[in-house]
């Protein structure tokens, strides 16, 4: 995987960097683990330093240490805020070769007995040194839920479904979304952040009413902070007939985040799945997204 | 509807019967409620004596008092246990006309405020007078969720998901499950009750499997206590291969409760719907199912 720069490079996903991912190497193994989680108690992914509550970061590297018996520090692939859920997030670890042998067939049923059951690993391999969780993935795909019925969120999905107060119409929201994807620079839906690019490429934006539920699917390379909850922000500003549909694309040529674009609560959102390229090209795919973009 | 017979007739739906439907008449307008709720922290639908906790019917008689100032009596077609679940569940209650002309357009949205989030009615119509949520009914269709993976149920779902210990054969248990389906005494699958039949036409019983998720559709006429539970925990014995497909259905002929029959948790269980008959043959549907049956 080469030597990591000097200077934190630009990275594709959210919030700073905090370290190069490095090669396991000697008598260490890599492994992959595919996790979930309902993020309603959760103060998301990354450790806080001072006492927030519960993050899914602390919760699993110390339900890892307890199975284990040594510490493991994990590298995610969608820092994902507070409120934030997920059922495809993926993140690696690397452990001492030993200890997987020994541990790993019985390790997902043991960590299911320490975790909080707002938790889970859904699985756990072993992938080659070359596999990054962040650097790696090809592309993020999360979904937004929301309902505008009087009734609000069906109770059994009220922990991932928002209740939105004002009637939404799905066909404009869908033909504000369509112009939005491709290779664009994404600012006025980003909460700023020093130094870093704006320019993403959003693979899919999608809308789908089904009754009362309205599903808002956004997949990209990787989304910026705070980048779906403004979208879909700004769709359902088109959906509630506040602005027109051609409103959203017209903020892509800003330079800066715009007041304008309201940024809905968390709670509606989920990372479903990330993309990784087969484990033959995992090595040249770490080494391009680690590049600095030009901003 | 006439008068109601003097002694307490057999019903198709579990328990007790309150008290017959009367029909609401002069100046009153009988309303249909469709409701959902998660059952987790609830006692079940009906009202207990004493200090029993929160359940479905308590909580939703006095958001109907509170929005509409004045008492309402529920009658449900289908009183699930303590934390069961519901997507579809039906009941009825009659209101003064004026009240209903004044409240109906506000009804769904204000009962939102008043009600706690495990709990909604989805929506409030008025029917015939000779609508019954109860002895109206033609069928209630359940769905029972388990999950039979390593690392338990997904987080967001856990509330409707019962993780399984150990791995269940699918196809075994839909073998099973098949000959049960029919006109039928489930006295085996039936908590007994005094003078009650236990003979019931199971519409559907059918077992399918969506990756680590198993679901188990259940349909009938009427359902006698604890019977779909029942029904899915002799389908998981013969699932986990400690009983032959063949088991079940041999247990219809016994004539009372079966104690190798074992009972699945609530949690897993969810009331998905309930059918009636259009509205012109209301009135002699519900004579047919106030009839007594030979037990």
């Amino acid at each position: 995987m080469g030597t990591p720069p000097p200077t934190p490079p630009d990275v594709l996903d959210t919030h700073d960097l905090d370290e190069p991912a490095t090669d396991p190497g000697g008598g260490l193994v890599r492994l992959r683990f595919d996790i979930s989680y309902d993020g309603t108690a959760l103060h998301g992914w990354a450790r806080q330093p001072g006492d927030h509550g519960r993050t899914v970061q602390a919760d699993l590297e110390e339900g890892l240490a307890r199975v284990l018996r040594r510490p493991v520090s994990l590298t995610v692939a969608g820092r994902t805020d507070a409120g934030v859920h997920a059922t495809g997030q993926v993140a690696h670890a690397d452990v001492p070769r030993a200890v997987w042998e020994e541990q790993g067939a019985k390790l997902v049923r043991r960590l299911r007995g320490v975790l909080p059951r707002d938790l889970a690993v859904r699985a756990v391999r072993e992938v080659p040194p070359q596999f990054d969780a962040r650097f790696g993935a090809l592309a993020r795909h999360y979904v937004y839920r929301l309902t505008d019925t009087d009734a609000g969120p069906e109770p059994l999905r009220r922990a991932d479904t928002v209740g939105w107060p004002r009637r939404l119409d799905a066909d404009a929201m869908a033909a504000a979304a369509a112009p939005l994807v491709g290779l664009q620079d994404f600012a006025a839906f980003c909460r700023r952040r020093e130094g870093a690019t704006t320019i993403r490429t959003l693979l899919d934006l999608r809308v789908e009413r089904e009754g009362d539920l309205i599903r808002v699917f956004a997949s990209a390379d990787a989304f910026c902070h705070s980048m779906v909850r403004s979208l879909v922000g700004a769709l359902t500003a088109v959906g509630e007939g506040r602005r027109p549909p051609e409103w959203p694309a017209a903020l892509l040529t800003a330079t800066e985040r715009s007041s304008e674009v309201p940024v809905v609560p968390p709670g509606g959102l989920t990372l479903l799945a990330v993309d990784y390229p087969p484990d033959d090209e995992l090595a040249a795919r770490a080494e391009v997204t680690r590049a600095v973009r030009p901003t």
